[in-house]
């Protein structure tokens, strides 16, 4: 996002998010740091009390969607999330992967555990999903899909496959400039594949948002 | 190391590490799990007690080395892992990271934390350094240094760097068949890069047992 160093500003409302564009607002525990290479250390009690901040007195204002990145696991984060908005009816999780069998079966586990704390699946993207070479055109799997990759998984586990984003090197280039990828490399693979699954996670929340007024 | 599914023995003695080879034992929580996809809920306090029992209630033998694996971050895993062991002498971390500024962010701040918990750092490996295409031969920066990379950080930060590990399509291969990349892959790049890198630690750490012994 490009926000290393940013701090989070006080207002009579509560904490006021850092905008990267007027319609895009983002809180991070970064913002409360004095040096960008500062490290947070603390333990799960402290960081719950953040998280419940971070919901509680963040002056969100109007938005359309709340999306929170979490760490990998199914610890801390992740019940602390659930259980402060339980009230509020989640949409669901996105669940990342990687093709090899070996990230799999840590999936599998972030999927039990959204079904243990009945939080619905809006599916699952398998990252890193194959790379061309930009010299001969040639496509190589780097992670190769051992056990049919995330596809095959969402198949035996009955889950969405949203979609798959190729590896390119002008994510990771973007991505530390702080700036779009989807906008600076508009006719990519990789872009095309955000795009579908942002349009496919955006289909499945209005959907279920049309079901909820109904049974209103 | 494909032990997926396997279970802890107790014996009088403690628990017994599951043995992928003679001189080598694994303890993991997933060896106490029902089922390979149960996901371990557990808050820091669980998680705390569990990483005690690992050390305290596991029968380890005699070992040369004990080498613990954490996930990313600095919270309670890593600082239960440097407080259980403080009267043992800890030889030091080893940091992993990836080329990009952006996984650097996050290293630096691994790196404060060794410092601040005074752990010393034996040094930081650069993974996914890199990826030469099997089918023209020519090399592609993935995930592109834009800073740098790990070589810039440790020098700015005046950290050791151990070694880089380029992307191997077989290196995925052999982990999820449970399989040695080192033995598979005998004379590939990233083996020798590999075999560097542990050749590099171990004479950090029989440097430091040796200047203990001189001190003793």
């Amino acid at each position: 996002m490009g926000l290393e160093g940013e701090q989070v500003h006080q207002s009579g409302s509560g904490w006021s998010p850092v905008y990267v564009e007027e319609n895009l607002g983002v809180m991070s525990v970064g913002f409360l740091l004095g040096s960008p290479d500062d490290a947070v250390i603390w333990r799960g009690p402290k960081k719950n009390g953040l998280i419940k901040q971070f919901l509680r007195d963040v002056d969100w204002g109007e938005v359309d969607y709340l999306i929170v990145d979490t760490p990998p696991g199914t610890s801390d984060e992740h019940l602390s999330i659930v259980q402060y908005l339980s009230a509020t009816h989640i949409d669901g999780a996105v669940i990342v992967t990687t093709p090899q069998e070996i990230s799999l079966q840590d999936v599998r586990k972030e999927i039990n555990f959204c079904h243990k704390v009945k939080l619905p699946i809006i599916g699952v993207v398998e990252n890193m999903s194959g790379f061309v070479c930009p010299k001969c055109k040639k496509e190589s799997q780097i992670f190769p899909p051992t056990t049919g990759g995330a596809e095959k998984m969402c198949q035996n586990l009955n889950v969405s496959l949203l979609g798959k984003v190729p590896l390119d090197p002008q994510i990771g280039r973007s991505c530390d400039r702080g700036q779009s990828f989807l906008s600076e490399a508009r006719d990519s693979p990789a872009t095309l594949s955000y795009r579908n699954i942002i349009q496919r996670i955006q289909e499945y929340c209005e959907q279920q948002h049309s079901l909820e007024e109904k049974m209103i």
